[in-house]
């Protein structure tokens, strides 16, 4: 790696819908039993979820890219910066409001920024791993000095909240408790602030091949879908065993880049698929002198948000010389994601 | 711009379904009458276009993944390149296959691709050049040397060919005639062949500051769109206005960019909205010294895969000193973008 001067993160924001909806509420909506939300609350280990559509009317009450103006606006103050020192814009998500325009550039016309690139990938996990990937190595490239990274999902037009749940395949239900609504946001900037911490590394590589999709979320337009065409689709069961597994790898591959010692860590984040699973994984990271940094039971799955409601938890409590690593995997094809940042 | 390093175009493929469907053919199949079909020929001046769906059937004869794999391994034929060479994948789209997993792993996992960084960026017309440079920055700053990039689109989802076109408004039905299904693909270096351009520069730039956008495409999951909800809608005459002003600037800000004087331009690669259209901007860019590099009247506006198009067919013409621009504007959001390449 020819890096060409260090990128730092100056500030974080994040946004999340409405108030939080627990599993008795969820279980009662979706026409479940009482047993089912216990099961919940027992197998998964997510205790509440923020959701970008009312439950009672269905209305949509966010959007995703309300929820990223918000984030944006609450990283710039974060980074004391305003959206004039923005001079290229990444974003992350599964689940954009519409394919085009893309929601980064809707997000970039509310916030007043203009003639700057901006990209927006389509992305799962370890979506926010990949906006910070490029958005850093572009600014090590030259050009631009400071960009804005940001990652969200909204399940608006994943779910049908009008469907009969007692017909939907345990694949297909486990998604509404697993995934939550929300989005950050970050600003880096290779021009450093007292405040900020340094990118060490930020790795993410397909890990997909001849494997079969854990998950899959499909989209439709004009022409209507088949009878058995799922809108999403999760295999649970492979998610549960490998995402442990490839969480470890990472782990040991992202310090052996930045050359530390399981000793250095400072602080942990953890893949959030679900209260349970982030349990188990942290058994397997074995870092016992690291703080687990994890958010999961309170906002479920935010998939391509994630990462910044765990930075958002840390960025004011490191202090000079704190570590801290995050970890993620995506489970559609198979993406496993780290990185690792410093208090100068 | 810190340069470490020139990045080289080493080979380019691309792909197509199916046989040429010509406009009386379409107009036929849409259920309109022959006049329509010679007003497409007058005022849109595209006369074929490909498709990924069987005008016959309505099967689906040719998904994004299959036509981006085709693309991927000519691309890689002509570079004197296997898969195991790619270090990095970039791929832009508007119309991928699923939401997740990304077209672009599908088509690593097909090429036998694993362990590298893949990135999938949601994009429309510009998206080739956000793709090369997202990928070409990305060999800049270091770690990879040689990326494979991707574009292309396919109307599968978008288009109902069995809906009621006499109920079409224009900005719907329009669409239909436009765009064509393809791919393209690149193979990007920091080590050149003997037979490879250089990019000198490429850039893209939002530039929909309080514009409303000239173009939308919307997906749909579990929830049921309402009623006034179309897949897609285009301001066609919100782009005859803007794209020609646009591509002016674009070429310009190019120019100035690398050093170059109009006289100095070998070959240009114009936008390809239409063939109509083409021919508007190629007057505005008054570049009498160079040729025209179009594909559009056969192809029709195949979307993130039109550069490769035209970047295939200068490949093996230019010679020592050569110097070609690239200009495209997006309409959805206002992107507007340009690539300078020279062979050495």
């Amino acid at each position: 790696m020819t890096d060409a001067s260090d990128v730092h993160i100056l500030g974080v924001g994040t946004a999340l819908p409405g108030a939080p909806v627990d599993n008795p509420t969820l279980a009662a909506r979706l026409g479940l039993d009482t047993y089912w939300g216990q099961w919940i609350d027992h197998f998964v280990g997510t205790d509440t979820r923020h959701m970008s559509v009312d439950l009672d009317s269905g209305e949509v009450v966010s959007t995703l890219a309300d929820l990223g103006e918000t984030a944006a606006r609450l990283a710039l103050a974060a980074a004391g910066l305003g959206p004039d020192a923005v001079d290229l814009i990444v974003m992350g998500t599964a689940t954009p409001d519409k394919l085009m325009p893309t929601t980064v550039n809707v997000v970039a016309d509310r916030l007043g920024i203009d003639g700057v690139p901006t990209f927006q990938l389509q992305s799962g996990c370890t979506g926010a791993f990949q906006a910070l990937a490029v958005a850093s190595r572009l600014l090590v490239a030259g050009g631009p000095r400071t960009a804005l990274v940001l990652g969200g999902d909204v399940g608006t037009k994943v779910f049908d909240y009008g469907a009969d749940f007692s017909r939907l395949p345990p694949r297909e239900l486990i998604n509404y408790m697993l995934f939550g609504d929300g989005a950050g946001a970050a600003v880096l900037s290779v021009d450093p602030t007292p405040a900020a911490v340094t990118i060490r590394q930020v790795s993410t590589r397909l890990t997909g091949l001849g494997r079969a999709p854990g998950q899959s979320l499909d989209w439709f337009g004009a022409r209507p879908p088949g009878p058995d065409s799922p809108t999403v689709a999760e295999d649970y069961k492979a998610i549960e065993e490998l995402v442990p597994v490839m969480s470890e790898e990472i782990l040991a591959e992202l310090l052996a880049d930045v050359g530390w010692k399981p000793g250095d860590v400072d602080y942990v984040l953890p893949p959030q698929l679900s209260g349970r699973m982030t349990t188990q994984i942290m058994e397997r990271l074995a870092l016992p002198g690291a703080q687990e940094v994890s958010c999961v039971r309170r906002t479920g799955n935010t998939g391509n948000a994630t990462p910044f409601f765990q930075l958002e938890r840390i960025l004011d409590r490191m202090t000079s010389g704190d570590r801290a690593v995050g970890v993620s995997v995506e489970s559609s094809k198979w993406i496993r994601a780290g990185f690792a940042v410093e208090k100068a």
